[in-house]
């Protein structure tokens, strides 16, 4: 059971994943549950899967905020799937849940969460995703890393 | 940790809970926690903690869903809690994450979460909850019970 | 076009509508429109396209919230139509853009707006509409009222 | 009053705009209201209010989709404001009711919905907007456009 003072951690990328992101995303999760955060997800494939997979391997408790009416398609790995019957309005949800996000490749609904997420004003780190610029300003808002250990440590305020 | 096909009961009721409602709350809780049920509840005090301590006291899996952008006031008991900044609108959420739904009490946000999980197609069991009636019709489309044992059979189709 | 104090009154009610409802909403509207208030509703047919019928016969200003994906089965006669992909959830944002509702008839979609205007404070008059009770109490919730024009004089604060 | 086959075309921005947004803004606003296009917004300042007031001097409509739980901030331009009480998840709203958006400037918010938008396989026109770049791809997935003219044609499907 999680602790109810854990840190919530969204681990966010696509349903069609490389094999990088999904080692990726698997070794996320496994630190994040290790340390007894909360890892929040799409909870659909993917990078999604794999995070819950990895959290579950440590015995860690993971929440997937599903787009549809019910739970087909979900995870099996996940503590609990929330149903929202939203489609990509689900994705307000899995920023505003997460004291921080680690984007992981991702598509198009990533970039909405990872947007969402900087406009919450969480820390987003990212791992090989999307490259934001506006002619206005040099400045990345990402927080940028190469590898799983890095992402956690700093998701989680290292 | 839940079991990826268990079936999700949303316990709902208000804040501003009885004596009786709470002890309702609390035993339902338990035996959703004993049979392995995933409880859902609106996250907050009165019927929602209630339940979800009961839940916790025999290794059950709770989900609670806030109205808030935070999780300031979350029930501690809760296995996961939701975010979702969406105010009562949260009530949607908890009627869809639900299989079956258990009314205890309750006041005007439970009533919403009433209608929707009727209109969702949804059983809803209650717990000296509202009354409802329309004139062209003497059905009542709640299943009326006395006791927590009874809500809990019914819910889960029993 | 809608001047920017307008009143927004929201009337809700089935698709699946009787005579009488039909031509209370119609009537409804129709008043609504003739003293410059916003009618808001679930934007639909039934009672949802004869309110709008109504407010459009007047020059009125009327907005439909959809719980689809798109604009399909939107009533012709809406000022504009909002798509919101939330399903029964778009019932919280009819609630929510409302300063007061009337209930026409209705069934289960209808008793979740009321339950959520109820929730959020607002005024909710009542045609035909649901019976609630509470065994502590004897208070009925709703303003209940036998013709449009009483309703749209309450609902606007008359 | 609008037409009930109008073209809904977003037009999205930050309250926060220069003088150069605005007035692409303002100039987007009155080429739809000209054209009998449903203008919808963030229902706020800045290239929110420019555009709809830019349609309201054509006699367009517009709607405003607005964060909070009333309409306290709303431009007075608008022909209707939708209160959501959802934040920043109203920008979910946004993009889905829009048939096809134009990005004026913007910050997170702004992209939230651009990305949203191209979640939803929307046409996304962008002036002076974020510049997008995964690593694996060239392909810009908006079409970039500098003045209001070209933005409008192309939003309506030119």
């Amino acid at each position: 059971m999680a602790h109810h003072d854990a840190t919530y951690v969204a681990v966010i990328g696509a349903s069609n994943a490389t094999e990088w992101e999904l080692a990726m995303a698997e070794e996320v999760g496994r630190r994040l549950g290790r340390v007894g955060a909360v890892l929040v997800c799409g909870g659909l494939g993917g990078v999604m899967d794999a995070a819950a997979a990895g959290a579950a391997t440590e015995g860690g408790t993971s929440v997937g905020i599903l787009p549809g009416d019910d739970r087909t398609g979900a995870s099996p790995h996940l503590t609990v799937a929330v149903t929202t019957g939203f489609g990509e309005g689900r994705n307000v949800l899995v920023a505003r849940s997460a004291d921080a996000v680690i984007a992981v490749g991702g598509e198009f609904g990533t970039l909405s969460e990872v947007a969402l997420a900087l406009k919450m004003g969480k820390r987003v780190v990212g791992l090989g995703t999307w490259d934001l610029r506006r002619d206005d300003t040099d400045a990345d808002p990402l927080i940028r890393v190469d590898d799983a250990e890095t992402a956690v440590q700093i998701a989680l305020g290292g």
